[in-house]
């Protein structure tokens, strides 16, 4: 098991697309849950040519129990299709360095289109960091922004 | 994928104990559900020194689409003591070759003692078998008997 922790934020602005990331080409993401339970959250994901399913316990405070196994893309793709909670999740992300820490930038579609929300994993919970001037406010402990919640209430319906 | 086509009978009598099975030596298989929902089933199960992760799409008829992958141990009783829906299920099955094919005995334990289930694996929906004496009613199409539903609505609470 790892744990992950990781703190989430809202954009201020477009400065990432310009100051942040000219240069970053975007990755498409396609998400979806087996189970978006919270404390047993079973995520099936495709992100160009793999796939991995990843297991994730309740998160206790910023920290999460979380287990990954690579998964047959073709799989993946059925279980997305025909077994998912629908809709599925699709963004592109962009991983974008800054003050020694990797920002990943997730601009959503679909139903989620106009959400973009930006992610710092830290190697520990009171890890110092630096923010860039375009990330905002905090919704680390915002469950609306769970990407398990995004699809029973997709932000085209806040 | 593959596809499952099972049936699953009660027994008669303990004529499997005796008749069936004298040599047969149990296996112990502890098993629970990351998710148990029917259209969308999460299976760990640990049995002996293995442990699988198991998909199972919706039934239809008696066939339900199913893909195993196989998991850590310790990983398996992590997720079966930690984050699998409570109880988790506990039976010994025994394997017992008859005119052909074999027959798995689910024998359970804990909440769900006093079950005794049947259950033969085909290769077509159509396909005859014969079955032995102590093999009773069918309950292939009864879902208190999926083991899914044995968490919810133990045996012990009929």
């Amino acid at each position: 098991m790892g744990i992950e922790i990781e703190r989430k934020f809202l954009v201020r602005d477009d400065g990432w697309r310009t100051e942040g990331a000219p240069h970053v080409q975007p990755v498409l993401l396609r998400q979806g849950y087996l189970s978006s339970h919270p404390e047993r959250v079973v995520r099936v994901r495709i992100e160009g040519d793999h796939a991995v399913m990843t297991i994730k316990s309740k998160a206790v405070g910023v920290s999460r129990g979380e287990w990954e196994y690579p998964l047959p893309v073709a799989d993946a793709a059925e279980f997305l299709d025909r077994l998912c909670e629908q809709p599925v999740i699709e963004k592109y992300r962009r991983r974008i360095p800054y003050a020694g820490f990797v920002w990943e930038v997730d601009e959503f579609l679909g139903v989620n289109a106009g959400l973009v929300v930006a992610e710092i994993e830290l190697p520990a919970e009171d890890t110092a960091f630096d923010k860039p001037d375009w990330v905002g406010e905090e919704v680390t402990h915002d469950k609306r922004y769970l990407n398990s919640n995004l699809i029973s209430h997709p932000y085209s319906a806040w």
